[in-house]
């Protein structure tokens, strides 16, 4: 399976270049291929060894050893690991100069807000206009951009990406349109200065990166079409992005796999540590080579002292910050998923909305740009400050509150945005928190990309400093009852305040390592630890997660997690969630009943059975084979063909008559029979699809690419199938022959086609689609269509057909929307009760079912009357 | 499926009280159970109101607040987790005492090695004498101690985990007896001082642990028997055995997951982490209560610099670590393969050993306490040091060797053990790292319970630790060409040199995490995460990890991983390794068939098929289940009611002569079918096994526990079944009735019974076992079988069982020993091609051949004469 995709593309081409022997000519073009790989890479490793004797010549400086060894190591990588960590490499670089570039522009533009506020101090209204112009343009412009571009970079992505590794393929998401729209809309909404974060966006493009990377790469290589390759270099590609966010290599991996998978393969654990490590390396390196630091350090580096970074007695508090971080985390995803829902259920203001679309971002950017203009209500809470600069300041080491009076404490450079003359730093803290709270739940709706880590870890920030602060009030020398005094670091509440916060907001427990990564320490690390996990379980019991609760707003095709206590979903059946009325073809079915089967269904797939009596499952068979089966069945070519025939004929009793021209006739027919060939298939609706069983992904916008036909080359009868369509190609007129047949005479002539048995011999079967048992629990089927992938799962009895439960069925079952059926979420201690009782009791039965059902079939009934073997097999 | 085995347990129980009327009796004790539950439920929040209300009075306390937020968080947590998280709780603190005591007694045991070291200074020959006898007295105990008590308690217990968290549950592992042999046998071999660890040895205790708790708190609730739960909780247990080891709690469970893991559902990531983290937490918090350390910090704290930890240019020395320490990674797995191949090979050595088990573990001791013999060649490689000592002195943050000369450095403390008069610090760290890697490769092969983690890991340390100050050496004043000087910091080295190598031999990357934790630094989180990963990648491509090695040299039931490059393994397809005899019964077999089958097969299950001729595949029973129905047919009670027909038949003829007793009679025969229902089918033999379709799990030494009937109690032809297992339990004689028949009316009763046709009703069938299809490709098989942990999958074709591939034959085939059929490992980059072509070629014979089949069967062949529709499909 591995190259099948490359040899599609290979063969995709060579069709388009010489018209048909495509077959051969692709053998021929894979083995020159081949040479030539060959030959590049006997090249490469020629080069290779005189490089390394260049090297052994230049040994006198200093780093020539190392060289070498690079070189040597280099060269064993390639031979081991093939083409994956090139692969990594390439995106990992990518990524890291994307997220550098990034980041300078961000800072230009937060710089030339600065500096325009600055420049206009001696008049307040100039100051707010520039103020408040700056980012309602700079949103604008963004959401304007994007909405042009490519509206489903809007947003943060990680749902997208969350959707794309369960198996539905949105092909849509992995465009360079959309990286373009992220990247410039993106920098455009940071460089606003607006509650925005980058990770969620990031994770997106780093996935775009990788999906165009892959694209570039399958001109050379084969491999790179590979789907479930693709997957994994998705995955890793989300790490990628995490990691070179923050400068966070395991963090990313880490965070990547909790918030996009649901199972995961270890295997593919280095992909994402190597990617990420490099990308966030060459991240930090630029720095350094463009003097922003010393060395390689980390993105928010603290100083808590090492020795004692906090006492036992303090951890009551940290796992206070955890709990209230919780519920502050369930609140905020609560209130962005109400104001998005506000925002669609008011008519009017949807209406007016969709018209001007730049309006609500315009308006939004507006009122908080306003609420923290610096001289205005900004100074109440450091409005004046970066995201950057208000987290860098929040994890300070020093104490910004002795004694609980704030006015001792020498503030210098940003610190002193905190500082008000009339009100304490508590008060400063709190406004701080709750502002930016209702700020960012407001300001992550805005269309453009834009993430809520970031915002969210700010606040958490705020939040943690703000306990911490009123820790060391209350304990001015610090807990410690012995003789030296450890004063209280509220720096260290910030941090374990971030990390609970963002942890409860994302349902992650990796915001923990990310901390340790960004600000350099790990010396919190039970203290954040506890938090996060009690900060996970509080927000777990009363939310979902962000992206899940973005997920269900966008109704993206995505399988929810079973909850923790839903014990209830062991009594649920697949029987009781499959839809019993599946389209199926026989093997004996007419075209006629194919035709019908198609007009009346809408799964992707179609089961095909022995007989409609039997109603043994054989196999599936995509939608796209069937259409083209009935196109081949109903098309132009084979009209023209038969209309050829008939003239043949026509002529062969003409010939019998006057005895002249047999000899151009038969080499006429000859080349007709060439050209239905070459036409009759075309490459793109018999492109070779490879037979995917069990393991089968399929992609949403299938349908809309592989229409194997144009319209205009279809019948009457396919017009009702394809109408929707628009025109894609024209065809190649066969100038021999015109279309004579009257409209009469093509219905006649479809309508005899029609009563023809299908022939399958053109048509890629699965044989082997995914089968559940009709009591399959609803828990077993979550796991199975996880860990597959799957999109739909056909229900047997013993071998029979009887149901079919999609994806869009068992999202139904598990969020209870099913009335009647669906899961009622009752207390998780009363249900666990129930599960014991229920489940063996529908065991017992379920194998009678199975077994009355059977003997009825094929077996006398003469155990029947033993009806209390139901007690004994208990 | 929640409840199934609480039930299972509680109806055992009222079976053996009450005789019979289980399943009413059940349901009554279950409603008693619940409603019992509700009452401790109410009590006990009416307690917990009491409580706070109690501490609501107490306000005027420091930490009220804190207790009663406290109080409400575990009123919530109670609420919403269930029991999860009490269990996690339970077992963090379990394991947390048990490492906390372990290492007191360890410390306790080296310090008497110290003491009766010191005391005989004056002579040299009892100070050697006390130096090799201590440790070798300790290991032979623990090799003895374990031998005896628990022999699977040797070694280090990963491997083990690792099968059985891959589903092949190993139940002696898990057993009380192995749990007391691990821990008592491991403490004394730490205590002897040899190079072992205590990593892998802390995994299985934890989960042993595990399996005990949940086995006692299945004595309270109902879900503790669930299989799929125990397997979700021994995983977390994994990381709670890293995590109270090295108080690491991340580390742990990425090294958890990475070293047993396959596939990882995330879901259960927040086990590990809570449970991992309320372990370690508890470890430290121990440490503090016992004045060990003043607050909770980490175990081998560095206390390097934090502003510029190392500069960019080192990076290549770094580097330069990681492939070295790649390559001895690669060396020690050999090595200690090596060691244990040549005392198998070696017959003599190997029956000498086996009849004297303790000489081996002596001699091994004896040769490496005489080598480290301080006033010996212990000089000269820091002998008298323990591997903590060790640990501690190489991640000193100081630099031992200024300019090249040992003598100027000041030594103090333990690391006066590396300075010598005659060599200076690079000579003996050199020593100290080959011979320290001879003696823990010999020593790792000692049966007693022992890991190999933290010996690498010195070893790791010290290797860095020389490259460190060779690096100080050659650069005393830094490289750093700026103004200010940063001095080298050798114990950086060190920590990445412990990260890699250890990663290296066990192939994992957290590693690097747990290098974090424990030194409580993360500011070299990229020369670290760079030499992880390169070490990885040499080390991976030249050796399996110690653990597989160990799986592999055990021959545990494990499947291999599939390589990197192997693309190969897209070629083999199903059919090439599947076993094409199936043992199979089809639905009209009689008894004797189903005997004769029993008798020649060995797997686990039997395939159920329709009937000989159709094949078609119904599902899957049990052997057990199938013995037991033989037994049922063939058993005594069976006869027993057979002879009384026959007498009651005799009877009435004869009442129908004399006309009296009939009442007597009649009252018998009522009494003797209640009697025969109930011992008919003994609980035991039929306890309700769950249905278990697709995602089964099933036990290898589930055969010899669940020999449903004892061998007394089975006639003739049974006797050749069950003649291998011991006398279990006494049949309760029927005192109505004595077995009269002779041999003969036996033999010919059985004859009789045995042409029965089997009646399947009271028999458990798996109605969906696992299929595949013939072409499945190996590379699909495998992540099927990883994924779903599949045990045997019967391979169809359009429902027709056409044989059976079991994890023998995957496991043979990927090893490549399958002689001509088996993998024959290439170049991968060579490979790479090959998949490119094959794969669809392959594809499109599986459809052809499919069809070919089937048309034969069903369809008249009337389509076989287009042949060109394989150039048209591709």
């Amino acid at each position: 399976m591995a190259g099948d995709g490359s040899e599609r593309a290979l063969q995709y081409e060579q069709t388009l270049m010489y018209g048909r022997y495509t077959q051969d000519l692709g053998l021929y073009a894979r083995e020159e291929a081949a040479r030539l790989r060959e030959e590049a890479g006997l090249r490469r490793s020629l080069s290779d060894r005189r490089k390394s004797l260049e090297l052994l010549e230049f040994e006198k400086g200093r780093c020539a050893k190392c060289r070498i060894c690079t070189v040597r190591c280099q060269k064993f990588l390639i031979s081991r690991v093939g083409e994956d960590w090139i692969f990594l490499i390439l995106l990992g670089l990518v990524m890291a100069l994307v997220s550098w570039a990034m980041d300078f522009c961000i800072a230009i533009c937060l710089q030339a807000q600065k500096w325009m506020f600055g420049g206009l101090e001696s008049n307040v209204f100039l100051q707010y206009l520039a103020w408040v112009t700056y980012p309602v343009v700079l949103i604008s412009f963004s959401a304007g951009f994007t909405h042009i571009v490519a509206p489903q970079a809007a947003g943060s992505g990680i749902p997208e990406m969350k959707t794309i590794l369960r198996g539905v393929v949105l092909k849509e998401y992995l465009t360079l349109k959309t990286f373009v729209a992220k990247v410039i809309g993106l920098t455009c909404a940071l460089g606003s200065g607006m509650p925005l974060g980058k990770e969620g966006p990031f994770v997106h493009i780093a996935s775009l990166c990788a999906a165009l990377l892959s694209k570039f790469m399958s001109l050379f290589g084969g491999i790179y079409e590979n789907e479930s390759r693709n997957i994994e270099m998705l995955a890793a590609a989300c790490a990628v992005g995490v990691g070179c966010c923050f400068a966070a290599p395991i963090g990313g991996v880490l965070f990547s796999i909790e918030v996009t998978s649901t199972f995961f393969a270890v295997r593919n654990y280095w992909r994402g540590f190597f990617a990420a490590t490099f990308s966030a390396f060459i991240f930090r390196v630029l720095a350094v080579w463009n003097k922003d630091e010393e060395t390689i350090t980390a993105l928010f580096k603290t100083r808590f002292r090492l020795d004692f970074p906090f006492d036992l007695q303090e951890l009551p508090a940290f796992a206070v910050i955890g709990i209230a971080s919780g519920f502050g985390g369930a609140l905020f995803v609560y209130l962005n998923r109400l104001i998005v829902q506000f925002m669609r259920k008011q008519k009017t203001i949807n209406k007016f909305l969709m018209k001007k679309r730049l309006l609500y971002p315009a308006l939004v950017t507006l009122l908080i740009s306003t609420i923290t203009f610096p001289p205005g209500f900004g100074q109440f809470m450091a409005g004046r400050l970066t995201q950057k600069e208000s987290l860098v300041t929040l994890l300070d080491n020093r104490t910004w509150a002795k004694q609980g009076i704030a006015e001792e404490f020498d503030y210098i450079g940003h610190s002193q945005a905190w500082q008000h003359p009339q009100v304490n730093v508590f008060v400063t803290l709190l406004i701080f928190i709750v502002m930016k709270f209702l700020m960012s739940a407001l300001a992550t709706t805005i269309p453009v990309p834009c993430g809520a880590f970031m915002p969210v870890f700010v606040i958490g920030a705020a939040f943690g400093r703000l306990v911490g602060e009123s820790m060391a009030a209350w304990f001015p020398d610090g807990i410690h009852t012995d003789s030296t005094t450890y004063a209280i670091v509220p720096g260290g509440y910030a941090v374990v305040g971030a990390a609970a916060l963002s942890g409860a907001v994302t349902h992650t427990v990796s915001t923990a390592v990310i901390v340790f990564e960004l600000t350099g320490q790990i010396s919190h690390i039970l203290p954040i630890m506890i938090a996060v996990i009690l900060a996970n379980a509080v927000a777990q019991s009363l939310q979902p997660s962000i992206y899940d609760s973005i997920i269900r707003i966008k109704k993206l095709p995505y399988l929810p997690e079973l909850g923790w206590g839903h014990h209830e979903k062991y009594n649920i059946r697949v029987e009781d969630i499959m839809v019993r009325d599946v389209r199926y073809v026989t093997l004996n079915s007419t075209y006629r009943d194919l035709h019908d089967v198609l007009l009346t269904g809408h799964l992707k797939t179609l089961a095909l059975v022995e007989s409609a009596e039997s109603m043994i499952l054989l196999g599936s068979i995509e939608r796209a084979q069937l259409q083209a089966l009935l196109s081949q069945q109903l098309g132009r070519p084979r009209r023209l063909e038969y209309m050829h025939q008939r003239a043949q004929a026509d002529k062969k009793r003409l010939s019998e008559i006057s005895e002249d021209g047999g000899q151009r006739v038969s080499q006429e027919v000859r080349f007709q029979i060439s050209t239905e060939e070459s036409s009759y298939s075309p490459p793109r609706s018999v492109s070779p699809k490879p037979l995917k069983p069990a393991l089968k992904r399929s992609s949403v916008v299938e349908r809309s690419t592989e229409i194997p036909i144009s319209p205009q080359d279809s019948g009457i009868a396919l017009k009702n199938l394809f109408c929707a369509y628009p025109e894609t190609e024209g065809l190649e007129d066969d100038p021999y022959m015109e279309d004579d047949m009257t409209i009469r005479e093509i219905a006649e002539w479809e309508e005899l086609q029609l009563d023809e048995q299908i022939n399958f011999d053109n048509c890629k079967i699965d044989p082997a689609p995914f089968q559940l048992v009709e009591r399959t629990s609803l828990h077993k089927t979550h796991t199975i269509f996880s860990l597959l992938g799957l999109d739909h799962a056909y229900v047997t009895s013993i071998g029979r057909l009887i149901g079919v439960v999609s994806l869009k069925e068992l999202r139904k079952a598990i969020e209870g929307s099913v009335t009647g059926k669906g899961v009622k979420v009752r207390p998780p201690l009363a249900s666990f009760r129930d599960s014991g009782t229920s489940s063996s009791e529908t065991e017992a039965t379920e194998l009678h079912k199975l077994w009355d059902r059977h003997t009825s079939i094929s077996l006398p009934r003469e155990h029947l009357q033993t009806s209390d073997s139901d007690d004994k097999s208990q």
